[in-house]
């Protein structure tokens, strides 16, 4: 069965939501995802107060989950194969304080045997988005048979 | 007052102590900080079912939490001064699951402008540690003033 | 004095490839800054025997050298101020083959202590340009009357 | 046919020897291979005129070449496999100034699908060592028969 066109796309997504239903932090977070096609996808939280550092900003850590969790899932949109991240990097590049918190991520170069992604991460003021860090994450994509 | 011997142990201990409950986030994972000397710390958490990722493993942005903490606070035993993360990176080398998580991290190199550290990640299982993941963490230390 | 428009560009040119002329390695690598405004740079270099890895490709380094070097030269475009690399990251997308090697740099994130910059790589090979790796690099700004 | 003892060790180094000699910018380098052992080598470089940045330390791109080198070398000695770099992480510590560079690297995981390692880079100056960089790089194994 081929999907194709809105089907397509709605497959993809259904895909995503999937997968970010089964993950039980992903649950806690309260991840959203809002979009997804080949090779992108964009999901959001809401700022809790649970979600704080010491004098708090959104955690560098859920800073880090959001782009781990968004490069992770645009490799979901390209490829059925299991795979897992290998690296991921994040850099700060402003305090992360908002009510809403976007990241979108895409697929950069897919492969056989490698998928290399990447990350913006916006924060949402007062209807306004600034992007507050951005970061990769390499896929290590698992031979058939495999992580069963 | 210069503090010296075990006393400075504790009161480095007790510092490093306080910004962890300060931070929500880190409470909600149940954050122990287990060791804090000049130049390293250690920190744990007992893994929780809230934890996992899709297939139930330690979910890479926890894993990317407990480097990045144990990182920064492993500056905190080096200096007074304000400091935020530029950056960090993590290395999954092995599936993250155990009943416990322990990250060792350590200051590479302080500095006036920055201070690089590092971090190793354990899980513990059936009483054995193993290497689970490592990562870095540069904190780029703010001018005095700066971030009241 | 303020320049402004094709002054103000031609300006920032010389002064990248002025800093290009000071450095031994670049030109032996043959750098050349082809394109630099405020915030962005383009620089190349023609493939030679001398750069290959042990089968004939670009050597990695040279792959970092030419990412690090436009991250910092998209640096120089927007700051008078001294600034060295904390940390750069190179991701290798594809084997590194061509006549001529393209870095496109740009800043993502000015800032007073730190520059967040990325670079992306392109291999021409039969006219055609190829993406082949990305990078990153934080620049660390130097307070006034450092590094003299 | 195995080798044990200080025939293998001697067979790993020979082995270490030969790649590098097969690159022609290491051999523009001068990189010598001074150690290799199962996981762990160590390579240096003397210092030319031409390895110079714009101030006259060592070209950053030379310092990611060192420890990109010396990461990929400590692949060489625990597999027969071929592998390419899939990423490559620098941190700057201090500037790198001496009269000779030492790159000891080694396996921190190694795999069947990727091999973790880092590399701690060294100058030598006035016959006393310092750190000055350290990194770490990702090797991605290829399938038996890829890559002829």
């Amino acid at each position: 069965m081929v999907y194709s066109g809105e089907a397509a796309m709605s497959a993809i997504l259904g895909r995503v939501r999937d997968i970010n239903e089964r993950s039980s932090f992903n649950r806690w977070l309260g991840i959203e995802v809002t979009e997804a096609e080949i090779g992108s996808v964009e999901i959001r939280i809401n700022w809790r107060e649970d979600f704080g550092q010491y004098s708090g900003f959104l955690h560098a850590g859920i800073v880090g989950t959001l782009i781990d969790t968004a490069c992770g899932f645009s490799g979901l949109t390209i490829t059925d194969a299991n795979f897992l991240a290998s690296n991921f990097s994040v850099n700060f590049l402003r305090p992360a304080m908002g009510d809403v918190f976007i990241a979108r991520g895409n697929v950069v170069k897919p492969g056989r045997l490698q998928i290399f992604t990447r990350c913006d991460l916006y924060a949402v003021k007062d209807g306004s988005e600034k992007l507050v860090a951005n970061g990769d994450t390499i896929l290590c994509v698992l031979p058939e048979g495999d992580f069963k």
